[in-house]
């Protein structure tokens, strides 16, 4: 009855030869990756445990007997799928064997006997792993087996067939096994059977579908997939579990240089353990591009708990583990010693999660367990009842969430009529550049989409900097709360005020003024030049001396056209009319400043091009009385046009601002456009991605000068503008965390160490390409921005525009998620995004440029 | 050599007494308890452990020998202080003895042997303990103990004189000890020995003060104090121990119903345990005051991991819970198990923390562990001096940070030439309603001060709020990140939508517009209000009609004289002239409507009086063509005339906003102000308390009717208006749980069912007296508000006073952070904050306006 298949048994390559194959793909080949989806159509669980042997094998185990001996409902029959990606002290030790075998006894027991059908397989195991399986069967010579990883392919079947029911199924995995019976990634590098993060979770991915997806119509299935030692046990790359099974990590590295030094090589080959020191080694060795691909993986799970003497402890900080890295945990299960552990827990836990208790586990090796499986089965049945009903819970609100939020939302910039309810992207979670996202059509799933958008235009942190961001925020909220700024101190606002006038403001730049974001920090960017201008002019003392309430004097700023500060009125009056401010928008607008056309520089048909505006030629501005206002937005203007307007600024006394809140940290490729024009100002805006793109903070940077004209004995001569969250604690947190992240070269790999911009992130042949398409009327990139405008006419362009959302609707299909400007399209990646994803981004977009010219073209013949 | 002293025997009370000593304390005295210090005069350090047993107190030994027998410096003698606050399984174990024992044998064995003076000390026992310890010794009768802990006082001293040098000390103590070698809480329940968290702190501050103050200028000392189990292990009380040395919960409640029932008063006795539980009994038997105060207490810490297998996620994971409290933690130390745990350790932490590794510990119980303990001596010295240094680099940062700030921030509404360096507040941390401040003068010290700021009117969470909270954003930083708003749904946003919709803006409003602050949901409000009317009054048409850019239609808002709507322009062109809308703050400035002079209520000579201004009787208001505007501030607006102008403008459609970004949300009493006024906005705005008061978020409701005037098929007809951290996932999720919390009695103690309104916070008699005070102009106390106008006048008033400055400085004297609003100052606490600490504030305030108003006088008649 029973079976043992073993199928083909060729050699797999090692995580170095892994790594090359992906350098291959990303170089060589055209096609980026396929998103990775995750199915949702039947209730799939994580196993955690807060320690070591705490009866995770024992939970699933119980769980299976309690879903499979159940009564069935309106199915035939039924499925359990057991996955245990990782598993170490194989063979003598197998979890998906004890289950298998336990079922088996299990059904040999029931009475009728279910008709039942059992399997459990092992794909992948270290050498000296196989070895041992292997050679008491086969005998195969030591010879056979090269390094790395073996395709054992184990199977064994128990076919035990009860009475003419409907068959249900026990199928049991292990995916990848190693002998030692130490942490992962301990005998993973002892065994020189190294596996990549993303292998196992493409393998994971690959079971779950083919498990999941085969039989849904017909069967009911629940699947857990066990994980291994406690949350944050290394796997064997050295990830944390916690962080392995929330994201996909696709490593690729180019190994060109490595290549040619056969020394590196072998030592990669013995040392490779941790993703990390893989970083450092290919660092140390080769400028070229390396990078990873995060995207979100992120299952709910059951806590197997501790109920031993110190188990309260362990199993709260699993607990916390697992919510700091956005893991949901339905219930929690441990084994009762006597000690009450459960009712401290379920007081922490306010009794928002179940926690339920297992009787005793007899430790006699020899007691089959039977009799405690008995006395356990009502804990069980709970539990696999509350694992079905939050998973139909789960699927019913991911169902409602767009109806619902159709209804109440008000969203931003939305003509809500134009929104249909299945346009909305419904975000279970986001990780690093990718949003995880709720798929309804076809088979249910999670799928993956880069959020191109930049979540609008303020992400910065890949995968790692996002967990480390989730810590710090949770550690500054439980520290500070939030606390008022005036007159206070407190470390994160210093520090972040510290690397801001050390970074961005250096060598100009003497105060820092937070708020809350781009328009407030432009409001106030103008009431200080205001002032300086006020005094630099004798309007001020003029003010002071008449004591006049008469506002005689009309301030205006001197701004760009088509430039863009924020929506609040201050910051719109200094911009020119558009969309954003006619009667329809913002009745009160009146537009104080002096509008220039600028010159802006741009990409068409692969060559850089300039627009000079008329005036340009025509006439001289009088800059006397005026501020300068540096612009953004996605027109590049002409850099040595703006050196001169600030040079000639300065001559007059007008002090000049620079709005960076779209441009400032790294988004154009420098830390700070002053890099890029080659002048600074006296006074500067960031926001966005100044803490990382996580959490709402700006900041107006201003010289000593423009502080000065604000300092004197009376309050009512401060700047008497606030807000309530001023420099609040963790948006100074995230924000000084940020900046040093993104400019240093061991955490952001587009960093070159002594070098002012981040590495080129866009392909220059593709983005040549994309400008000498037809469907596109010019393209501009620089640093993380690639924006293209589409050839359109009359109603198709402007910002009223839908023309691009069907070429938008498709690149989602693609996992590419974008947002039009009306006819103005844009990829835009974080500061640390490697430049294979913007080249995988850069192919998706031409491919469906493609597609949009030919049924443009139709539009247009016919 | 060896003394025993046995000092009183007095039985002391347990837990129920002790609150019933609290509960007299605050009720009839009137003198509030001292703000807790914890010296900062010499390096203190908590010892964690991720699990039981895996030797703190082998760390602390090898801490106090390395620190103990390494060579002085400049100090003449050194003291190693070692505080063991819980204990169990005692006597049989004892650290602290063990730590005597250990280091009685080290000094013998010395050569030349130190002059060291060692003693170990047992403070306070459970009876049976007690019992264990004295009737070996003394023979003392069973009858001689009652129940609850018992005053051991148990001392044991070793005077081990070398040659003639300056003597060294060690100084354990144990504090609290019980004899089952369980979990505190265990032991304490079952031996009917229950210490309160605030005991166990405050013991443990009086051991530190008596412990490291005595003696500091001529000796250097070091002093750990040693947790029990795990970092979250639950103490005596039941609080996990990374919650319960966070802070003071000091708890006071109303027994005076459960005195008069025995039976639940014997109920208690016996079942008392955890705070929560208390509550909830509590709850159900009275409607009395009761609540806690939380104090911050943090020290730095050093964390024992475990190098087992499965210890690296035991140890990362405790580790975070660490963190997610606000804790530092400045060095891990772990066991050498063969398993090089310290290696992902390292890469986890990214070299940030040192990770120190022990050699093996012998596992032979007869080892004296004196070879251990050589062969650990570098690892101890390096431990030793990683944290003598950390202590010296905090200790200069914290004196360093009020210069560093004056030099590099720029304060909102704050004349930087009037704070002068030691007027700054160096805020450590925050925990509930307190900060954390460092305190330079006298003895170095961290204070708490109660910010009766409210943290600039936000803030609300007590410390368990706080605590949730922190959790909560590290999830949803882990799980979202941001992601962008527009055509997205993702949980936090639709949840807080609802919360919003089911909760301030139930009965009128059906959508939700998020912003970033109170400025901008006014800017977006008046953009709604402005298009409503449009479309009601038919200019909306006309413009579509005649597409004129002309803006021949000047819209105006109805608003109230004093009321004010936050700082961008939009919001201050809707506020009448004041010293926010100078010339001198914002020459754009001109005031777009008509602002009415409203009567106000407050309290004079302990009667509520109402001003009634002169318009009043004499003209009537022509309302059509303008927009109402709500107001707040600290002027309490008549609720009648409020609610006849709002029907009034709903005769004339003039649609209706209600500013609640200072009012709403329990701010004023009631979770909005629609409650108070008894009638209901079209649009109203939130913000401030919206998140519990830790992150910004704002949000602008709108009626369906307000949202069907932007509803077309042009997205140039849809609200133009939008922040890139619209709806941000963060702030959503703190809001989400903070109206919840808020709003439940479960978790609010001054939430009655069935009533809309929170309990009176302010004691009604004192708030009449101070009312009645000479010093005092008038009052107004409304839900979580109490403010009050000092006597002055001519520049003595208004906002550019500084007339209360030195009132408020010495009420941080007393450990309350207020802030003036010229010579208006204010009392604000939390939703949350017990009626007893707002009638502690009062007396401080009443009792220093005496005072005050002394000083004055003598200038007056000087």
């Amino acid at each position: 009855m029973f079976l043992l298949h073993r199928h083909c048994n060729r050699n797999r390559s090692s995580l170095l030869l892994c790594l090359l194959h992906h350098q291959h793909f990303s170089t060589l080949s055209s096609s980026p990756p396929q998103p990775l989806d995750v199915p949702l159509s039947q209730p799939t669980y994580m196993i955690w445990s807060s320690n070591t042997s705490l009866g995770k094998t024992l939970v699933s185990t119980g769980l299976s007997s309690s879903f499979l001996f159940s009564s069935t409902s309106s199915f035939q029959s039924k499925k359990f799928l057991y996955l245990k990606p990782i598993q170490t002290g194989f063979p003598s030790d197998s979890d998906s064997r004890f289950l298998f075998n336990k079922l088996s006894s299990f059904s040999l027991r029931r009475q009728p006997p279910l008709s039942l059908s059992l399997s459990d397989s092992v794909i992948y195991s270290s050498v000296s792993a196989a070895k041992s399986v292997l050679s008491d069967k086969f005998r195969a010579p030591a010879t056979e087996f090269g390094s790395g990883m073996y395709d054992l392919n184990l199977r064994e079947v128990n076919e035990n067939s009860g009475r003419g029911e409907a068959v249900s199924q026990l199928v049991c995995q292990t995916l990848f096994a190693w002998e030692e019976a130490v942490s992962p990634h301990l005998a993973a590098e002892r065994e020189s059977g190294v596996v990549g993060d993303s292998e196992v979770l493409e393998m994971l991915s690959k079971c779950l579908r083919e498990g999941l997806e085969s039989d849904r119509e017909r069967m009911e299935v629940l699947c857990v997939v066990e994980t291994a030692g406690g949350v944050a046990s290394p796997g064997p790359s050295g990830s944390l579990q916690c962080d392995l099974y929330r994201r996909v990590i696709v490593c690729f590295y180019c190994l060109c240089l490595i290549f040619k030094n056969t020394l590196a090589f072998s030592l990669m080959g013995i040392k490779l353990m941790a993703k990390k020191k893989l970083e450092v080694i290919c660092h140390g060795l080769t400028a070229h591009v390396s990078g990873t691909i995060d995207r979100p993986f992120r299952l709910p799970g059951i806590l197997v708990g501790d109920g031993r003497l110190g188990g309260i402890s362990g199993t709260i900080s699993a607990y916390e583990s697992l919510k700091l890295r956005g893991y949901d945990v339905i219930a929690v299960v441990l084994e009762d010693h006597g000690l009450v552990n459960e009712v401290p827990l379920m007081s922490y836990l306010r009794n928002r999660v179940p926690v339920l208790v297992l009787p005793p586990i007899p430790q006699d090796p020899s007691n089959d367990l039977m009799e405690w499986f008995d006395e356990s089965h009502d804990i069980f049945n709970s539990l696999k009842d509350i694992m079905l009903s939050a998973y139909t819970e789960r699927i019913q609100r991911l169902h409602d969430m767009t109806k619902k939020a159709g209804e109440i939302f008000w969203w931003p910039f939305t003509q809500h009529g134009l929104v249909p309810e299945e346009t909305v992207t419904v975000i279970d979670s986001r990780c690093g550049e990718n949003f995880s996202v709720y798929k309804e059509r076809d088979n249910e799933s999670i799928t993956q989409q880069f959020d191109a958008c930049a979540s609008w235009w303020t992400q910065g942190p890949d995968a790692t900097l996002q967990t480390e961001l989730a810590r710090d925020m949770g550690y500054t909220a439980a520290r500070f709360g939030h606390v008022m700024f005036p007159e206070n101190v407190y470390e994160p606002a210093l520090e972040c005020a510290e690397l801001l006038l050390d970074g961005v403001g250096k060598g100009w730049a003497s105060r820092a003024y937070f708020s809350d974001n781009g328009s407030t920090a432009i409001e106030i960017a103008l009431k200080m030049a205001f002032r300086k201008f006020s005094c630099d002019h004798g309007i001020l003392l003029d003010f002071l001396k008449n004591n006049t309430a008469e506002r005689v004097i009309k301030l205006k700023v001197l701004a760009l056209k088509g430039s863009y500060h924020g929506d609040t009125l201050g910051a719109m009056e200094a911009q020119a009319p558009s969309a954003y401010t006619s009667f329809l928008q913002q009745p009160w607008y009146t537009g104080r400043g002096l509008f220039l056309d600028p010159p802006t520089v741009f990409m068409c048909n692969s060559k850089w091009d300039l627009s000079l505006p008329e005036w340009l030629h025509a006439k001289i501005v009088n800059l006397q009385d005026m501020i300068i206002h540096g612009s953004g937005g996605m027109h590049m203007i002409d850099p040595l046009f703006q050196r001169i307007l600030v040079n000639e600024c300065r001559n007059h006394k007008i002090p000049v601002i620079f709005d960076e809140v779209f441009t400032g940290f790294w988004r154009l490729g420098a830390e700070t456009t002053a890099d890029i024009l080659g002048c600074v100002p006296d006074i500067a805006c960031f926001a966005k991605l100044l803490t990382g793109g996580v959490i709402p903070l700006a900041v107006t940077l201003a010289t000593d000068a423009v502080f000065d004209s604000f300092v004197g004995d009376s309050k009512l001569k401060a700047l008497l503008h606030g807000h309530s969250y001023s420099a609040h604690a963790m948006g100074c947190a995230a924000a000084a965390k940020s900046m040093k992240w993104f400019k240093d070269p061991q955490t952001n790999i587009n960093i070159i160490s002594g070098q002012k911009f981040l590495r080129e992130l866009w392909d220059l042949e593709l983005v040549q390409q994309i400008s000498s398409h037809p469907a596109v009327r010019r393209v501009v990139a620089l640093g993380t921005v690639c924006a293209l405008e589409l050839q359109a006419e009359g109603c198709n362009s402007g910002y009223g525009s839908l023309y691009a959302s069907s070429l938008l609707q498709k690149l989602r299909e693609d996992g590419v998620y974008m947002r039009p400007l009306g006819n103005v399209i844009y990829l835009m990646c974080g500061p640390c995004t490697s430049p294979e994803i913007c080249r995988q981004l850069l192919v998706k977009l031409y491919r469906r440029l493609e597609d949009f010219n030919r049924v443009e073209e139709k539009v247009r013949v016919g």
